[in-house]
């Protein structure tokens, strides 16, 4: 059984709208591993640094909740659950830091951190955040890429079980 | 004898205003090789993604002439004169097919195609925009960074030059 997905469910999980216009021509997708493998390619060859930028600046920055006006209610629902172990394992002290560190980080590469946060701890983002902080802005651009990669296959996943458990939804079959 | 340039100069060469703002704070500088060395560092290093996106902004596209309301006066008198040997180059049948390359690139990458055409001819110049076409993005954006740099080291050059032959120009010593 194959599920339509729209632009606005591609947004949810990445934020350019190259690449969900792409999603939706490619599609429709049997399973979420053709879905994921048409998302690489297109994430990575069709859309251009400034779809990048856009879908980087979809995110809220690692350790915040996202905006109450943000563009994909659902992104930011998601969102809110890949950050749940960092959330848990957080002290003010902690969350402090991430909130230093993350401003420095911005003013040298003009976009917000951006990491696979799923099941890492905050002392963990911490550490990768530091030690990413040293690299060249071009290196940096290309790992944050990688990260938002990561963050749209595990969503693609949600996207599809979704689908699966809620038949009644406005998505069609 | 040091020159000192201000951010206007350097916005001539490189039109990144943190670039220039960088160059402003590391100069003045007693040689053209002393600037180029301190740009690399800062175009590279310093210089974040969407700085490397507006100075490419500040480019005309090539075979064509800078518009009359460009940022910087300098900046598209230059570009000019690195155009001479392409349009010295150039038929009516070849500027057609770089005007049909350029905006199918400008569509693919979202930014302008870069070369450092100085002494290039438009057959060779239609050629290089051709192979680099099938690049994916964030490997031409990388291209694109270098031919900027090498651009903003020939204007570096002519910076030195123009104010080591103009003692009475705006410029101070």
């Amino acid at each position: 059984m194959e599920s339509v997905f729209g632009e606005a469910d591609y947004l949810a999980c990445c934020g350019s709208h190259k690449f969900a216009k792409h999603m939706v021509e490619a599609g429709p997708f049997s399973s979420p591993q053709l879905a994921i493998s048409a998302a690489t390619h297109i994430w990575f060859n069709q859309v251009d640094v400034t779809g990048w930028l856009e879908a980087f600046s979809a995110h809220p920055q690692i350790g915040q909740s996202p905006s109450h006006d943000h563009k994909s209610p659902t992104s930011a629902q998601w969102s809110k659950g890949e950050q749940s172990t960092a959330i848990a394992t957080a002290t003010d002290s902690t969350l402090q830091e991430l909130y230093d560190w993350n401003t420095c980080y911005r003013k040298k590469f003009g976009f917000v951190f951006l990491i696979c946060a799923s099941g890492r701890s905050t002392p963990e983002i911490l550490a990768e955040l530091k030690r990413r902080y040293s690299n060249r802005p071009l290196v940096e651009f290309e790992i944050a890429a990688q990260e938002q990669m990561k963050i749209t296959e595990l969503r693609l996943h949600k996207l599809f079980s979704v689908a699966a458990n809620t038949p009644t939804s406005d998505t069609q079959f």
